[in-house]
């Protein structure tokens, strides 16, 4: 397998979660976001989005991360689960998996921060407040249902990892990044700092990858 | 079942669409969110991020429209699928589904609006043309995503109605809305156009909810 790539995209370390915790060998092809090599148009052909990350499997091109991560689920079922049996739990996986995917990380996403600074005229600072208002606003509900659905409190749910801890812990990465106030957010810190012990999630981080600067 | 919803909700819009297309009867709750109901403390112990649309099903409470979509696929097998049987098309109906309701929408939700001219300051005209930048970017993409997988150029993917439909015409409708130029996506609009004229489509229009204004 190959996986299109940046070390610091969040979706891409969903992915790279996804094939670690799975025991999935694959190749990673850097794209370098600031430089806009995402936007070239031989990488275009694989993801008309233009954007990280890209897996190809077998000849199958796949795109988006959770969709990529739903594929892995169903077309290498023998390894480790990322999703509960059940369909009510599956349904607060993803739940909690898209209130990351949708309502938090698009809109701290690198093209929507150059639109605010370019096109809207926003400074450094603002664009700051921006990115720490929308993980706030997600991490709070988060919490909310983390609380009620984690059970021992080092999973996002139940008490095994899930697709919701490998949204998690990618959006904390960024979180810290940005010096967000997480104090509001104890059980997700301690599920995030608990999870970031195992050796699937020490691969997957940013600083392990070969395009790590 | 009860659907907590508010006519003009997109998210909302898709997951109407999905009770239409398999039969299943629903009962609507509406939160008008101009007058901002769904940040009611009792609406938010159903839907702590106090979004519609919200799924009451048999005790269950489910969020996030496209984790609802997912869960009655996976609960009501017997009902019209949304999703194709393999793994690879279910893969890229799932992408095309993510590439509205993850990278368009979330930046074009009312809170999103709402803070560009609350904290930003910006006018009315300006966040118009934040709002159909994000959906030309969007639906560039996607106009080549659908061109490589419909099958008659009346569905997204293949020839049967499925849940990237029910996201597609939700996001056209918006579009619409914003008077966005829709002349770079001739195929989407051709797919548009003829899905709302099924019976399932026309009935879960905002419209025809008995919120509507």
């Amino acid at each position: 397998m190959k996986l299109h790539s940046f070390f610091r995209s969040s979706a891409a370390y969903r992915v790279r979660l996804a094939l670690e915790i799975k025991g999935l060998a694959y190749e990673t092809v850097a794209h370098h976001l600031r430089k806009g090599e995402q936007r070239k148009p031989e990488y275009r052909v694989l993801n008309p989005q233009g954007l990280v990350p890209t897996l190809e499997d077998a000849g199958h091109v796949l795109t988006q991360s959770l969709a990529i991560i739903e594929y892995l689920e169903e077309a290498y079922p023998q390894t480790p689960r990322l999703l509960p049996p059940d369909p009510l739990g599956r349904a607060i996986v993803r739940a909690m998996s898209l209130a990351i995917a949708c309502d938090v990380h698009p809109l701290n996403n690198l093209r929507v921060l150059d639109y605010l600074k370019s096109a809207i005229g926003q400074s450094q600072e603002a664009t700051d407040v921006w990115y720490r208002h929308w993980i706030g606003e997600g991490f709070a509900a988060l919490e909310e249902l983390v609380r009620q659905h984690s059970r021992g409190g080092r999973h996002c749910f139940g008490d095994a990892v899930t697709m919701a801890d490998a949204c998690l812990v990618p959006q904390m990465y960024n979180a810290r990044r940005f010096q967000t106030d997480l104090a509001p957010y104890p059980t997700l810190v301690a599920i995030s700092d608990s999870l970031e012990r195992l050796p699937a999630f020490a691969a997957a981080r940013p600083e392990a990858q070969p395009d790590a600067e």
